[in-house]
């Protein structure tokens, strides 16, 4: 009875807790719109009107700000009703678009802030638009910076709606501070096991398929646009760069909801590798695509004619802007090991975690000053932080990193969700236009059938594990957009095609996210894909199904063992505190080097140190590692050490295999033995309770 | 030999670390040097030059902020070897703004980038100016916002170093976006124990002693100023308000380092509340008095006149705005508590923590949009969740909240440092004034004496624990400025007294954290102040010393005694899940109101949650709680319970007082039984590890 009564009470609490947030929000939207300034003394001193109008503009920020933040707050609770009560129908970012546009629509319609009229027109001769402008006001100087061009519209429209134009925010915050948190707890995030297993896949669909994509929808959506020149329903210019525009923006994939089920759900943990690494990637992939497109100049008149060399040009912005971006990301993660691993940091969590912060931050701001792109940098740098400083930060921090990314990653997509729901009423540039909606609806869909199922087939030749129609549907299904489509859509909305694209592409969003991403649950059934599993059973399973899988295809595996050998013999030890130690694995010429490098633990440490994510450990009962003249070999029997063979440590290429199917056998180091659950003549434990875990 | 290599090779590590980092702080240095804009094409689109020059300044920005990124990093590290060495003489703050000192000669005296010529000159006559400009420029509209006023001198100097203007940040930055974590950290950080009862004291010397403090200042250096005009030392206006201004900020005590030296060697805990209280409520006072001071405008034509209505308008400004951000900053903190009692978002820490997040910063956007003060209203917000919310979280949410705003705090602080280094060299508006800044010294010096030691005076007489001279000394020492009075000195630099005082602010802020907080160790040992005292025993002995002191005197504790019993009985019962129940403690009118706002843990509860930097915990013998009929009594011997006592649960005076006495005795709750060390006629364990902890 107590408990009844707990849950109506917290229930009647909660339902009263959210009508006093929706009465505070509307007292904050009344707080806003009753801004029209008091009527103050008027002065000599000009410096104290200019005081005020910039305290008013302040007060306002503050006011616009702040609905945001309610709005986020009213997310929250109502994200953890849904969580109580296991709504898994709208998840926080659908939700969060849904409060969004119910402030828009407030915003819009029940708000009126005729706009201040103290905006002085100055009709001055010049020749461009300098970045600073000195104003000379009787005899006092004022100092004015270019904030962006105001269509000529807008300019006359004097019942133009102030209040809308003050919660619009500067496009580049969502490039300069919301998106980088997002993009760096993703990679931050990845699941690494899974994630290197399926590297091929991944790469393929975020490289090859966003690029097909981008095409496909392109052409589509240019046929689309000639049949609408044709029917006259196009009131302005729409090149074919435009449409290819359009398709690299949208074949950003942003499957958050998806995900968010998949893992509560616990499907199958290579699909969620599969959507994940496709979906992190290629955002990258797609913001580069965008600018290169974007870049795309030819030398005459006309900018929007084919010309080999601006196409050239542009594919060598895409390649560069790209590689440098990752350099500069993989560059920073590596620093940033070494300065963990080299000090002693770990005794003070407080400088550890700020120390890590800021390396991370830094990789953006030195990809951007550089001319790259920050959030591609920040990718890297989080694949890299997550792959080796990981293991040398000490375990708190390694929680507080975590979690201090996750927050941000949480504040940074929940606001820009809300911002999409409230864009689609407080955007004063729309153009909506039906035809175009429904051909790029059809063109994303067919576009992104266009990339997930070819690519499937021909990877599904090489695959040892084969990417089932179950899985490529519901890949079909998952392509969700979200916020990197939205952010490249109204970085810059000053042309009419731009401005049709972002409505478009809000409406993109809006579907997929609240449709498909509502029906995850339903999909996953109709589809009889697996949930609850459990990642090991999932191995057993397919061990047992045959070891004739064991068998490696070589290619298919190819690029990744060589990956795997550099980085476990050389990454690794350089970069953090496991073996084996460089002095036996470098040659006698680096010896100094080495010595410097390796750290005391490497020479305890016989194999990688334990991961929460784990790389893949080697497991296998054929590994000999050497150090100096003492070889090390483990078998299920045992550690036994024999002397003399030159062998230099590096995994044979049977225990890779073996490595690759039973990637989720975990090894128990107790100190410096290693306890081996098995060797290759012995079929492994398949009750999952005997079977070691670290 | 082990440990000696990794020594020697974490120190050489370090060593080449650190110059690997002022390496790289260099290159950054260069690449903002070389920021020679490459010619570019000259495009027939007039926008893409609008937006090229828009990238340029954004790659600006970035590497500009790079630098502090780096400055940060190179203290952290700098910071951990000092702790690595125990090397107490300069702590992180005073090491941050050496690092600034540094990069500022750099910026100054290594780099010279002309300024660009780019920038026009409009002579157009306006009548003000204008919040926002929209210039046409051939048929285009673009739009300027204000940025602030440029001296005439600086409009002239062609050879201004555009370098220095860009590493200058807009004032607000610092009330908007770094002061908050910090205050609201010290808010939230709050030995809540030791403040409450100390609290009278520290309200003392928070108020009182920083109105004291400004006006004694203001009128020295008024009178210094007089000195400098006979002498012909003053080159401009300065008026008493200027006077009074220098005094209001410059009283905003900042011993950061001086509770970090205290921390670690675990001083009086008493000393470090009254250091600790004072200087986190002074900061909020003397924003407020600042305003102002500001906002005193008389009548007439002279608006340095003194005028009577003027003056008590200012005073009613101060107390308007201190009481409306005092309780704004208590709303929020009381909402958040309400929320996180009545729903059961204990269950999902990443919501919670966002929420707790928002609700704070939510704090400060609803203060700045109503005019009042921000940076208060985050204060009291983090006291109130401190005492309230902290203990509606779960564990997991307490320690991240804790690291969150711990992690904010440490960044903000040391950027803002840095930037008072950096801003030495950088500031191009700097008045040397060494007439002006030797009578600031000796103001500040007599200031700081005239508030210490005539309060602590009067205090004494009513204190029971006296303040002793040593700990009057210290603090007299201990009055260290920063991040406040820097922040409120570089708000506004327009004048030529302003400029002057915000020179010789920073000297003060200068010498105070180095000199002073450099010498906190030696000065302990020379006032003999006593370490390493562990807060138990320092009760045990003040008990054993006399319990004659526990005769209470009426007047020293009636308010806390007030205000105890009110907290107690109603707040926290109300806004977190601590008993007595309210059904117990409120009349029978309030019955559904009563039941509505009792947690269920309230009737389990017969005493309040267990708090790491608990409250007064009733310890007493003599409790009587009631619930219904049955009253529960406990002392030594456990619980007992009779029934029928009407008695309804408040503390007696007699357990007030001896807690005040033991305030850090602990009581350890097992489930509901109430296990107490002690009553009152049996002496305490004098045994420390006899005593129960919670």
């Amino acid at each position: 009875m107590v408990f009844r009564v707990t849950v109506n009470s917290a229930w009647r609490a909660t339902r009263t807790l959210c009508l006093l947030v929706l009465v505070s929000l509307s007292v904050c939207i009344c707080v806003c719109r009753a801004e029209s300034p008091p009527q103050e003394e008027y002065s000599a001193m000009e410096n104290i009107v200019t005081e005020k109008k910039a305290e008013e503009s302040h007060r306002q920020d503050s006011a616009d700000l702040l609905i945001f933040i309610m709005l986020l707050t009213l997310t929250i609770l109502t994200i953890w009703l849904f969580k109580h009560r296991r709504f898994r129908f709208l998840h926080e970012t659908g939700l969060a678009m849904f409060y969004g546009l119910l402030v828009g629509v407030v915003l819009r319609y029940g708000i009126h802030v005729p706009r201040d009229m103290g905006n002085t027109t100055l009709s001055c001769h010049v020749n461009s638009s300098p970045a600073t402008l000195l104003v000379n006001v009787n005899g006092k100087f004022y100092e004015y910076t270019l904030k962006g061009e105001i269509s000529a519209n807008e300019v006359n429209d004097v019942q133009d709606n102030e209040m809308l134009r003050k919660v619009t925010f500067d496009p580049e915050v969502f490039f300069n501070i919301l998106l980088p948190p997002i993009i760096f707890h993703a990679g931050y995030s990845l699941k690494r096991r899974h994630f290197f297993r399926n590297m091929g896949s991944i790469l393929a669909y975020a490289f090859l398929g966003t690029v097909i994509s981008c095409f496909v929808i392109g052409l589509l959506m240019y046929g689309c646009v000639m049949l609408m020149k044709q029917l006259g329903q196009l009131g302005g210019d729409f090149f074919f760069t435009d449409c290819l525009f359009f398709g690299a923006i949208v074949s950003a994939t942003d499957p958050v909801t998806v995900l968010a089920i998949f893992n509560e759900l616990q499907v199958d943990v290579d699909l969620y590798a599969l959507l994940f690494g496709e979906s992190v990637l290629n955002d990258a992939v797609a913001v580069v695509l965008s600018s290169s497109i974007v870049a795309y100049q030819p030398q005459g008149d006309n900018s929007h004619t084919f010309e080999g060399m601006a196409m050239l040009k542009s594919f060598g912005i895409f390649l560069g802007v790209f590689s440098g971006s990752f350099a500069l990301g993989v560059a920073t993660g590596v620093v940033t090991a070494l300065v963990t691993k080299f000090t002693k940091l770990r005794d003070f969590q407080l400088l550890e975690t700020a120390l890590f912060f800021l390396m991370s931050w830094s990789t953006f701001l030195l990809a951007e000053a550089c001319g790259f792109t920050g959030v591609v940098a920040v990718l890297f740098c989080g694949i890299t932080q997550a792959h080796y400083t990981f293991n040398n930060l000490s375990p708190e921090s390694q929680d507080r990193t975590k979690q201090l990314f996750e927050l941000l990653n949480f504040l940074a997509e929940n606001f820009i969700f809300s911002y999409m729901g409230l864009t689609l009423f407080t955007f004063q540039n729309h153009i909506f236009n039906p035809m175009f909606i429904v051909g790029a609806f059809l063109a994303v869909f067919l576009g992104r059938a266009a990339n997930i199922y070819p690519l499937s087939f021909l990877l599904n030749l090489g695959r040892r594990n084969k990417i089932r129609s179950n899985f490529q549907h519901m890949m079909m299904f998952a392509g969700l957009r979200g916020a990197m489509t939205f952010a490249l859509a109204i970085r810059d909305t000053a042309t009419y095609a731009r401005q049709m694209m972002f409505t478009t592409t809000l409406f993109v969003v809006f579907f997929t996210v609240w449709i498909c991403g509502g029906g995850t649950t339903q999909m996953l059934s109709c589809q009889r894909i697996r949930v609850g599993v459990d990642s090991d059973q999932d191995n057993s399973i397919s061990i047992a199904e045959g070891s004739e899988r064991r068998s490696t295809k070589q290619e298919s595996a190819w690029l990744f063992r060589i990956w795997y050998n550099f980085d476990h013999n050389y990454l690794k030890p350089i970069l953090t505190h496991s073996g084996p130690p460089l002095t036996a694995t470098l040659p006698p010429c680096c010896g100094p080097l080495a010595r410097f490098l390796t750290s005391p633990q490497a020479y305890e440490n016989e194999c990688q140190l334990k991961d929460d994510d784990s790389d893949l450990i080697l497991t296998d009962g054929d590994i000999n590692l050497t150090y100096g003249d003492i070889t090390v070999s483990t078998d299920a029997t045992g550690v036994h050490t024999s002397g003399g063979s030159a062998f230099a440590g590096a995994a044979t290429s049977d225990d890779l295999d073996r490595e690759l199917t039973y990637g989720d056998h975990e090894l128990v180091m107790r100190g410096t033995r290693l306890v081996l659950p098995m060797d290759d003549s012995e079929p492994p434990f398949t009750d999952p309770h005997h079977r070691l875990r670290m």
